[in-house]
Order: C-alpha cells, then sequence, then structure tokens
C-alpha cells in the first residue's frame, strides 16, 4: 500500500495594497477548485496569501498597520474558503499575519494554517527566523521591515499527523537555515509546507540579485535530500506594488529531485503525487539519524547562537 | 586590500591494489608541480590517498588490514611530497588512514592532515560521520564497511587559522550532513577541505545511483551557500578495483556557485582563485548568525540522535 498524497502549489502573482481580502479569498478558492478537478487532497498557498507584502513599507505607529492582521482564522472574510474546502474535500495551507491581542499582551505573528480536507485547523505555525530589520532603513528602494512587524517564534517547528503523514511547516526565510528542516527531520517529517515572498532585489548585497532562483531551488532541494522529505515550495511574485518578486514555486522530492516547477508570474497550480514512502529510501539508509547521527560533537549548534573565532588544536 | 587563495584541487583517478604508495606519491608530486606551476598556493587531494579503497574488502582479522594505514605523518613513503611542498612553497590537504597504538589502546582513524607552505602541519582532522556497515555484508557486490575500519572523531569539526584565512576540514561522508558545514560555519570557516571516494553504486537503495553527482553537488553548494564559505570537493574516482567512483571534484564559492569542476576520470588538477572576503556578503548579510539564527527553538539538534515521533499542538 502506498501512502500517496496528491499536492499542489497554489502560486500567487502579486496582491497589490488596494485589492480587497475578498477579492484575494475568491482567487484562493479558483485554485482550490482547479486542485479539486485535479483530484488533490491539499492545496498550500504562499506566506502573507491574504494581502500584499506590507513590510515594504515603514509605519512610524505601527497600530497604522494592524489592518494588514487577522485577528481569528476563520474569519468572514476567509469563510468562504473554509466552507469550499470542506465542500470539496481539499485541505489547504494557508499563510497570513495574526494579531493576538488578549492576556499575554498583543503579539504580531507571521503564520500557516493548516487546514484537513474536513475544513478543521490542524495547526498553525509561526515563523522562526525572521529576516531584514528592525528600523527604518531609508536608504533601500523599499523595506524588509519584517523584524518590525513580526515576533520570532517561540515554539520552533513542529510536525502534525495529517494527510496521511508527517507533516510540517515553515516559512520563507526559515528554508534558508538547515536547521529548520532538521528540526523537523528529527519529529519524522514527510512533507513540508513553506510559502515564501522573496523580493529579486537583496539590498544588503545586490550580488545575489541574479541568484535568487538558484538560491531558492538549492536550499529547499537540499533540505529535502538532507532528511528524505517532500518540499513544497510556494511563491507569491510577480511585480507587486513596484517591486518584482520570485515566482519559481517547486513541489521537491526526498531525492531532492524537482517533481513540478511553476512556469508563470501569476496565479498558477502545479501537482505532484508525493508517495510518502520515498523518504523511508533516504530516512531508513543513508540519513538513518539514530545510526549515523552525531550530535555529541553537535555542540556548537546550540551553545552558541554567533560565530566564536578560535584556532583547533593541532 | 584581498584575501586571496588560490586554491587547486587535485583529483585522482583510481589506486589499484597492487600500487605501491611510492607510486602513489609520485602521482601527488606531480599534481603539487602541476599546481606550482598554477601558482596555486595550496593543493587539496582526495579521502585516502595514499591507498586503494580498502573498505571495499572484508577481513575477519582486522589486523590484516594493518597495511593500509600510515603509523605517522610524515613517513618514509611521504617525505618526498612534504619536501616537495616546501621546497614550492605550496601547502596541502592530504587524506589517509592513521593507526595510532600508544597508551591510549588501538585507534584507527579515517584523516586529513593540512600542511602550510612552510611544510609545517596545521592539523589533522579525523571523519566525523563514518558511513556503512560494522559487519559483513556478503549479498553486496562489494563491501562499505567504513563502520568496521575506522571510529568515528570524538572531537568533532575544528576550523584553523591558516593560508590567510580561517580553514576547515570534512571527509566524505561528512559532506551530506548540514551539521558539518554548520560546525565550521560557527567558527568563521571561510573555506572547507573536503576529500571524497564515492562509489556510484549505493547498496541499500539503487535508486541513488543515477543521482550520485547532483547529490555530490547539491550539499556542497548548499552548506557553502549556507555558510558563506568556500568548498574544495576533491574525488579519487574512476574505476578502481572493478569499482566505478564518483570524479566530480567541484570548488565552490560562498554563493554557493561552482567555480571550477574536474572534466576527466583521472588524475587531474582543477584551480580557482577564492577571494576570502566574498565570505563577508553572505556571513555579514543574510547568515549573520548573530542576528539571525535562532539556537533557542534548534534543541532537537543536540538533545535526540534519532527521529522521535510525536505530534505537535495545534
Amino acid at each position: 500500500m502506498t501512502r500517496s498524497v496528491r499536492v499542489a502549489a497554489g502560486q500567487l502573482g502579486p496582491i497589490q495594497r488596494d485589492d480587497s481580502r475578498e477579492q484575494v479569498v475568491q482567487r484562493l478558492v479558483d485554485l482550490l477548485r482547479q486542485a479539486s478537478d485535479a483530484g488533490c487532497d491539499l492545496i498550500v498557498y504562499p506566506e502573507l496569501a491574504l494581502t500584499t507584502f506590507f513590510p515594504r513599507w515603514f509605519v512610524d505607529d505601527i497600530t497604522e498597520a494592524d489592518h494588514w492582521y487577522e485577528r481569528s482564522m476563520p474569519n468572514d472574510a476567509t469563510q468562504p474558503l473554509f466552507d469550499e474546502a470542506r465542500r470539496l474535500g481539499v485541505g489547504f495551507c494557508l499563510g497570513y499575519a495574526l494579531l493576538e491581542d488578549g492576556a499575554g499582551g498583543v503579539h504580531r505573528w507571521n503564520v500557516q494554517t493548516l487546514v484537513e480536507r474536513d475544513g478543521s485547523i490542524v495547526g498553525t505555525f509561526k515563523k522562526v527566523h525572521i529576516p531584514g530589520h528592525e528600523e527604518h532603513e531609508p536608504d533601500r528602494p523599499f523595506q524588509h521591515a519584517e523584524r518590525y512587524y513580526f515576533e520570532p517564534s517561540p515554539d520552533g517547528f513542529g510536525v502534525w499527523d495529517a494527510f496521511g503523514g508527517r507533516v510540517g511547516m515553515m516559512i520563507c526565510n526559515d528554508r534558508r537555515w538547515p536547521e529548520s528542516y532538521r528540526e523537523m527531520g528529527l519529529q519524522g517529517v514527510e512533507m513540508i509546507l513553506c510559502g515564501y515572498n522573496t523580493p529579486l532585489h537583496y539590498a544588503p548585497d545586490p550580488s545575489q540579485d541574479p541568484l535568487q532562483s538558484f538560491h531558492n531551488s538549492l536550499v529547499m532541494q537540499s533540505g529535502a535530500y538532507q532528511n528524505g522529505t517532500f518540499v513544497v515550495g510556494v511563491a507569491k511574485g510577480g511585480v507587486e506594488e513596484g517591486v518584482p518578486s520570485l515566482c519559481d514555486s517547486r513541489i521537491i522530492a526526498p531525492s531532492g529531485e524537482i517533481l513540478a516547477a511553476a512556469q508563470t508570474e501569476g496565479d498558477e497550480l502545479i501537482v505532484a503525487d508525493c508517495d510518502l514512502d520515498w523518504c523511508q529510501q533516504y530516512t531508513g539508509t543513508l540519513f538513518d539519524f539514530d545510526r549515523y547521527r552525531r550530535p555529541e560533537v553537535y555542540t556548537r549548534l546550540t551553545t552558541q547562537r554567533g560565530v566564536k573565532r578560535m584556532s583547533a588544536v593541532k
């Protein structure tokens, strides 16, 4: 018996500032229906899939940006997506900004919520590695002030029993960090769902601009291979509010091979059949962690955050 | 001022069982002279560069294999390499099997020794991730009994001040593990030297055979990029004692791009100029570890060796 999941990456073209959530949810529902027609079990949407990538603008009073955040999930704007998913029996993973204002104070998170085929929420993941900057940097052509708008997750990476397998989540910059995949690999992950918004211009080092597509594939392919897991990487891209962004959505096998790749800069569905038992061909051999890992000599990974330069002994 | 190191990968074609160390050292010296003619500061040789890859055979009495190991470095067979390196002012990195028999008992290691341009030994690295198997597995077409012939390093990964920069080492299977690169990245590594012997046939999962070249580049390119370091990967390949082995030596930039790639299945020199300040374009921006890493949520990396399957909370 194969444990096969037919998964769709639901890539989004740009969402402009003035697009309403209702307009965007209609696009999400259109993609969901395409996924259903294609026989998919699950569709994965990008990071911040309900709004434009608002961290490109700075506001001195952060509460002026509160309208970009959801207060609950589902809510009035997204209920049609939940309803249609349950009706069609297609699960989904949705990225959005979440504002919590309760007994614990005010928290702003960059999250993804995973929803099963019956419409029930499996789990919500908070982004761990927040990139960019905290302060206004007016010399940039556009801001990347995620560290102003979002707190990093205090919880780290989880893996959930869902869709007949072990499913994990990460968001955008998390995919560049091998620790993200490994934390999930150590929980037996078989499929990692990852949305992203990646501007093609990286102000701190523009020499990286022409390498964005290469780096995007490189980190997801190596993370997949080194942990024997599928990775579903989904972009919101195209030219959003004048900022060109990467569109290269990818579905990647435990072998590291690309199974499906987006061809356009707009809303686009790509699909792959993922036999979860393929994972075992890596996690049961070369990457049998219990047999081959050496945590006793990995002490720097968790005892230091940054670089310490000391010369090794002879 | 740029800190530029001109580095050579000194790929070796096969070493057959009956080839003497003196014959092999002459091949190493030939490559060293080519490196000197090319103006190189450093040449990197493969794993187990003095002998055939003897873990492909099993012997019931391990001491019958002791002749494959060096007892000291330099020794009579390798002294000509050390002498020529000092005379030409070219450093080298050499992989070999080392047998220690002293007050601490008998130890068998798979090591690389790094030698500066003046012939002095910078350091010796012991392989951390020993692949393959411990017992005889007669159903395999050939053995990969490294776990019988070598102890894993108790020391982990070091980084040395050498060649004007921060130089680390790893051996063969170490390159498949992101922890290897990260342990060195956290010590400010700028260039990682890695020799390998990689049979094209992987008995536990032959579906990986046609992917060997892809996987080899994938892990070194992602490790380079994610840690902002050069990686020099050097093969002993070709058909050795009937076993076809990977030959794809590579010099890789901190961007993850391949700067030089071997074209043959024999002894071959490839060269690249490595501006060590390139590393800072990654370690000072996107991969500024002190700013962006999250070790407080990486606890599984060091508290568990193998997989633990528990379902995350909602």
